[in-house]
């Protein structure tokens, strides 16, 4: 038997974003980020943009809005109307979050200030019942759990829980976490045991208090993570806006056959249910998970790991419903996919999901946040005619702190551990230090240019006394891989069990050099195109790449002809172009001409050679505006 | 000088939706509909199933959704809550203007009871000084003028006046007129010479207005119409809830060089710039008229002349943005675009506006009216992977009406007559009478299968005493087509100029055999598919028509053998079906993947030969529901 204690105990030493217990049903666990830095490379870079930047900015940001002043008002600290969107409190949760995983990683005076004063205002602003949302206090006190359906105020709370259980681990801080606990009873006191027999119409609450549960040990947070996730699925939003499907609120999360509806609401819903199964083993949750992740990377994702195919309802669209112009692919949906990814990742121990997390991270997500920090995109387009623009804030302000929040915990998603041994599943130059099966300590030193190189470098710089193994990810998108040499199937984990000695090393080697991709005949609206990748990263052409002023849209590209590397890219901080062979289609006869019949077709002209200079699809939109298109129309 | 007594005169004598006053210019006018009836054939069963099932399921559904009810509680006659969307007293008054078209057509008992007894609860509902909103009325005085943004207080005016003129003109009643008329002037009070200096967030009343001048000759209604016109394009709507070319709001009209925003906003404002243009002779408006409808059809147009490319402010979208299976195409809108195409007939006189009057006419329009009468499309994509179900009506309730006022009133557009002849522009079995130049009467009987059949025989019934000229549209889709046996070209008029006598008899035939169709390789969204068009007649597949149960997904077309005829379809009431040689494309491969490696992607299966049958596309979604496109790839 596993007590109470123990299961506290165990799970408070993991500081990291997901911490099971010691009686999940997972097969890898996560490693004590206070134990891995990432020193150098793409991912070091953008966690230091974050820190240097984007937080600070986030903090212009939310006194700019007056979304700190929203909190000041219901303290009673001043006076004035509350400003933004009903939700808007979830920003300055998000925000705490990424403070506190940051300071997790370096101290910093300033962001221990930020940290320390935003906390003491949230603590503030809290009822004497520990209730807490800044649109009831302010605007409507009647509002309270009256209006589930689009009022986001258990999605607010998860949000806060998250972030206090972020403070706990990463510094010690439980001041957060208080207000927290607080209003998470209170909302067990009233949807679990009381009178509202309802959820919240966006999940993210589940995630939240699965963690909860995990940090404290009290069963209650589990329970009621189960019981607003069961009450789903029975019409309980019918006389909402959207459609069911919108809130999850069709099928029972159960018995669902496929991923529907509001993205970002979907795939957090998926986390906290994967959270929900390894600390239940209900089976049927696992199996719904499967099913949906099925659906969702046959039929419905993005190259760059987007999801959300329309506008209206920010929603998954149909299967094969996939256009690269009007793609939604909200930046909150990748770094959503992200968490359900790496939450399945722990619970089947299976690569697919380390590779699609890879895919988000590096391209669906990255997108969202400009190379200097300053601005942010909420949707991610795979094409635009006309360019876009990044924005520095929005009204909808869900993104940046969001992106912010995962920036300072990208750490967390380099490894894990098992009963065997360590599993490296995203490659940066790193430390990685964690206890071996032994339970002695183990270290790992990575060094690596991934992405950009595909050389990996592993050297065991502690290596404890028993045997154990390393296990290593070959992305399935790979051509071909090695390691120390011999050849690797890519779409697994090579394997190597050693007694290992400190100073053992051995190295990875998967093909980076870029290579053409091709959508499924089934996706109507990429037909006849092609895309670019190298390695993890989805290419794509700006306007401005493409040689002598030829309009984007008369281009095609010779799928013959295979990519090259082009060089380092100055006015985007040296990141690898490549060199795609284009022609300019003559496109004159159709000047005026939508459709024609199939008999008075013009000769398109004789497409004149060009040249295409593909960047990084993460980096687009950072030398001005002007049309991008990841798919390309083929050259017949 | 033409007096404004003769303008009156000679306006109010023609019964017809537009009506240009005489010194309008205009190349070609309308012919009074009381001498004009279609007798037999696709039009003239559309029309019969509207008089009989679709008037009187208008009424019931407006007595069912309260939009009935709503006048009466503004009219004192009952209390309770009103009901429905803000704009519903249009639903009411376009539902009117099709009973008087209809009326117009045939006298009936039961539609002019139905007239009167609401015409006369129209009028009880307005207030003393000739105010009419039941929702201001009803729900908040305080809101008349405040919400011209999203209020569509003006749209609901302007579709009274619409309503009233139609009566007079098609029944002599004047009595809606009247209240239409005291509720124009108010306007006119408060918005051209009194506080309010704005227009409305949804252009209509503009067509109407000039339409209350050609009827009455009162300067005021033309000036009035002009003032909210070129008060557009200043941002009065910067704070909206879109952004300004929703409202047609972003750039003033006369400088518009495209055509953006909301489709039925932006085509009825077209609609009526072009009338305010006819009866001003301001070029401006002309010139940006011929700009906007170049962008419109070089670049975001539908097939089915349907327009409107994205669900998210029912906009149109960006040029080439055209995705078939997330084609709004609101059925208002086609009616929109039929209005204004009309209207730039009668200015030009060029027959590319008849062309694409004729295309929108039955293709994106016809598709809103169920076959039967008794339901109706509110979008009109050209794909379907589930397939739709049509609405017995729509919490938003603008189409169907609409659908009726244009059905009752298709007469109106088949003739126009110049100082030198007569010009048919759309062919129906049908008796056109009117006043020749020579002021004899003139009268054609028109034989034809059109649109199933080419042949169009034209029979002078009366001639007149001076020699006139016969102009017969030879739509620019046409492959071939011969008069009296001899080539004209098509795109434009064949022209016959003689003395004529009765019993002369000449014979148009245009080739409508089935004919494939390629869209411009920059309509991204299609690229690789073909459709089918038989005649002015869009063809689609629905997956019940395809052979051997293989799903639609894996079919293609053979773009090397020409469709042919496969008999008339008995489950819709024998309209022709169209053979197309597809095969199924063996995607087995692809099963688990969206996205694949170049080099890795599986061989596609042998094609299995299949046999597809087209159906008109405006039939579609009559026989269940179940996929459908009109853009099939095309097999390589």
């Amino acid at each position: 038997m596993t007590s109470k204690e123990e299961v506290v105990q165990s799970a408070a030493s993991i500081a990291t974003s997901v911490a099971p217990t010691t009686s999940a049903r997972v097969r890898l666990r996560p490693i004590d980020a206070r134990g891995v830095v990432i020193r150098d490379g793409l991912l070091a870079d953008r966690q230091r943009v974050n820190r240097e930047v984007t937080l600070l900015r986030g903090a212009e940001e939310l006194e700019r809005a007056g979304t700190l002043d929203n909190l000041r008002i219901a303290a009673g600290r001043m006076s004035g109307e509350r400003r933004g969107m009903v939700f808007s409190d979830s920003d300055v949760y998000k925000w705490l979050e990424a403070l506190a995983w940051e300071r997790g990683r370096e101290p910093s005076a300033e962001l221990e200030r930020l940290a320390r004063e935003t906390t003491e205002l949230v603590a503030a602003a809290q009822e004497p019942d520990g209730y807490l949302n800044s649109f009831c206090q302010v605007v409507d006190p009647a509002w309270r759990w009256t209006h589930l359906e689009q009022g986001h105020e258990l999605y607010c709370a998860g949000h806060l829980i998250q972030a206090g259980i972020a403070a706990e681990r990463a510094t010690g801080d439980a001041s957060l976490l208080a207000v927290a606990g607080r209003f998470a009873d209170l909302i067990d006191e009233v949807f679990r045991n009381g009178s509202v027999k309802s959820t919240d119409g966006h999940p993210e609450i589940e995630v939240a208090l699965v963690e909860l549960f995990r940090l404290t040990g009290a069963q209650r947070y589990l329970q009621l993570a189960d019981t607003l996730t069961t009450r789903r699925g029975h019409g309980l939003f019918a006389n909402g806006r959207f459609d069911l499907d919108y809130y999850q609120d069709a099928e029972p999360v159960r018995d669902a056959r496929s991923i529907v509806g509001h993205a970002v609401r979907a795939l957090y819903l998926a986390a906290g249910v994967t959270d929900l199964y390894a600390e239940t083993g209900d089976d049927a949750l696992l199996g719904s998970m499967l099913r949906q992740w099925d659906d969702l990377t046959s039929t419905k994702s993005y190259l760059t790991g987007g999801v959300g195919s329309r506008h209206h309802g920010e929603a998954i669209g149909d299967p094969y419903e996939l256009p690269p112009d009007r793609a939604y692919c909200e930046t909150c949906a990748s770094i959503a996919n992200i968490m359900w990814n790496w939450r399945m990742l722990l619970v089947t121990g299976e690569s697919r999901f380390a590779d699609l997390l890879e895919r988000t991270l590096y391209n669906g997500f990255l997108s969202g946040h400009s190379l200097d920090g300053e601005s942010f995109f909420y949707m991610n387009p795979l094409q635009s005619r006309n360019g876009e623009r990044r924005h520095r804030w929005n009204p909808v302000a869900c993104c940046p702190p969001n992106i912010m929040r995962l920036l300072a915990s990208l750490h967390h998603y380099l490894a894990t551990v098992s009963d065997t041994g360590i599993q490296l599943h995203q490659y940066a130059t790193s430390t990685i230090r964690t206890i071996g099966p032994d339970s002695n300590p183990l270290e790992l030193a990575v060094e690596t240019g991934y992405p950009w190189s595909g050389a990996i470098a592993i050297e065991v710089v502690s290596a404890g006394e028993a045997e154990w193994t390393l296990s290593l990810r070959v992305p399935a998108w790979a051509r071909v891989a090695t390691l120390d040499g011999e050849p690797v199937a890519p779409g697994g984990y090579a394997a190597l069990t050693r007694r290992w000695q400190a100073g053992d090393r051995v190295v990875l080697e998967i093909d980076v050099s870029p290579r053409l991709t091709v959508p499924s005949p089934r996706i109507d609206a990429v037909r006849g195109c092609i895309a670019l990748e190298r390695g993890p990263i989805v290419y794509c052409v700006e306007q401005q790449d493409v040689a002598g002023g030829a309009d984007l849209a008369d281009v095609a590209v010779d799928p013959n002809v295979g990519p090259v590397e082009s060089g380092p890219i100055e006015e985007l901080g040296g990141l690898p172009g490549v060199a795609l062979a284009g022609v300019v289609r003559e496109l004159d006869g159709w000047r005026q001409s939508e459709y024609l019949d199939v008999r008075a077709v013009p000769a398109v002209g004789p497409a004149a050679p060009t040249r295409l200079r593909a960047v990084p699809y993460f980096a687009w939109a950072n030398r001005g505006e002007g049309g991008m298109r990841v798919w390309i129309p083929a050259a017949d």
